[in-house]
């Protein structure tokens, strides 16, 4: 049963637990400052498949494995998959999916699907819908930049604010069990647009829905940062990260040290991604290991998972449209 | 509350009720055999927008605002909303739902979008997560046209098997009224794949998903077709649902007169759209005009609404992929 908590948040009061989680990605990712964290690192960027979509697919089918696994369960105790991705008609999740065999929503949250996907399976986990729930979510770098900007052949010149795109994924199987990490609260978000128009920003477009989001949780729950060791943002990089902490220092709220983004984090600098990384699998491989990680061992007992996605096409960008955002909230803990 | 009945339906305890809903169509729509039914008939195709993709999001402004109205609901009063269209990254939802400032649930599930939605409401009032949500979703014959197959400029020669994509949308708000329709179980489908490949024969690589779906629903609540006064189906068509009343009778299934499909009510066979209507909008604006009226009026007392979804995109079938379908089962009723 989740309790309502002020407009947005909703406490979870079965508080579910992460049974398994797993993330999946790339070289690149792998030779970034967490990539020891990743449960699988692929060399090739095909992940043996033929094309980059279906590569995409099985970084997903991996991570659902993976994950499963850890957990200890099998397809047929899986009562629902929640999970989406980037794709035009998300065909990354679909045909990932397609031979589990399980109950399916598909979700398009761009990249805040990884905490849209852990918030739903959340809720229907802890107000008894299903015993046992699956969120899943996925990017790679050369099928973004084909549908978003251009395909890679072109050799575009990429720009100072722009991200890379993380070729990765992960799953978390959400279930009623006992250990940690554990999910306390969800806050779904609402759409924010301060009106960019600029595709190769999308940290600035996010980062208002992201404060947003974070500032209504906090007036919802009656906490600060104070509350929390950590507070991660899913991939607004250096330039939306520094416009969503000017925004909240507006609103009165400062997150001093406690702030880290996954965007930020996923690469070092020296691997020349520009303005850091981005993308569903950006926040949810970040996640699925080095967050959930920490969490499970007691490091940080407390900590908010904010994934922010931009909810435009290259169609509505072709259009004069700005950029919507949203950001949707989910409070891990390592205690019950 | 939500009690599990067998594999993968869910009986909703509270039984919430469809306190508004509200149809919008174009000219096309409001020609066919239930054209009086419709809430709003646009003679311009554009909506008074400027391209297809924002004439697809006026749609679903339209359509929510109606339904609001309807319910006798401010927007302040809703608490989450659920939407998603065919368009690709969902820029037909993302752009309509901006200026609620309502918490937003991204969706993708192809043509299956208004039982998805119109499911995971349910559920949420239900359990008690929310009090008042919506679900909504729409398609547009010529943004639709452009992104699937040709533009339309091309005057490309349509198949006899290709379904015409309806303009339209539908919304539905959702709360513990007492009032009918009520929404009494929900069963999320999973994704089959019999390996259709053909992009112009929708209704057949969809109507696996609805066979297993319905009967997968049989088995759980242990119901029949004598159970109910009529059967729908989203959009399988004339060739589909000929497909998909084969299939269930090679499991021993016989529907009789109960079935029928969306697709094949909105349009007249003169109004040249060979196999039928098509489209998220297709079953959403059929329910939410035709069905929930006469569920209201007490005309029919149960009724099970089907919408089945293809998952695939132009670039997964040029990339010689099958189409996976899914099926979502929403039963609505008469009597709480």
């Amino acid at each position: 049963m989740a309790r309502k908590a002020g407009k947005q948040t909703r406490i979870l009061e079965n508080i579910p637990s992460i049974s398994g989680f797993a993330s999946v990605v790339s070289k690149k990712e792998g030779e970034g400052p967490i990539g020891s964290e990743f449960d699988i690192v692929s060399e090739d960027a095909y992940f043996g498949e033929k094309t980059w979509e279906k590569a995409e697919s099985r970084i997903q089918k991996d991570a659902i494995n993976k994950a499963m696994d850890k957990a200890g369960i099998t397809p047929s105790e899986l009562e629902i998959v929640f999970a989406g991705d980037l794709l035009n008609q998300c065909i990354g999740s679909a045909y990932a999916m397609r031979d589990l065999g399980i109950p399916f929503v598909g979700l398009y949250g761009a990249c805040s699907t990884m905490a849209e996907s852990l918030g739903l399976a959340s809720l229907f986990v802890d107000c008894g819908i299903v015993s046992c729930a699956a969120a899943v979510t996925s990017s790679h770098f050369c099928s973004a930049e084909r549908q978003f900007r251009f395909p890679l052949e072109y050799g575009g010149v990429r720009t100072p604010t722009s991200q890379w795109t993380v070729t990765g994924g992960g799953a978390a199987i959400v279930t009623n069990g006992e250990s940690p990490p554990f999910v306390k609260r969800v806050c779904i978000g609402k759409i924010n647009d301060l009106g960019i128009t600029d595709i190769n920003n999308m940290g600035a477009a996010m980062a208002p829905a992201a404060a947003d989001t974070l500032s209504q949780y906090f007036e919802d729950t009656l906490t600060s940062a104070d509350n929390y060791d950590m507070i991660f943002t899913g991939d607004l990089g250096y330039v939306g990260s520094e416009l969503f902490k000017e925004l909240l220092q507006r609103a009165g709220i400062d997150l001093g040290k406690k702030h880290m983004d996954c965007g930020k984090l996923i690469y070092d600098k020296s691997q020349k991604v520009e303005a850091g990384g981005s993308g569903c699998g950006c926040s949810a491989s970040v996640l699925c290991s080095f967050i959930l990680n920490r969490i499970k061992e007691g490091i940080w007992r407390n900590v908010l998972f904010m994934a922010t996605g931009a909810l435009m096409s290259p169609t509505s960008n072709q259009q004069g449209e700005s950029i919507p955002g949203i950001a949707h909230l989910v409070h891990l803990s390592a205690e019950k």
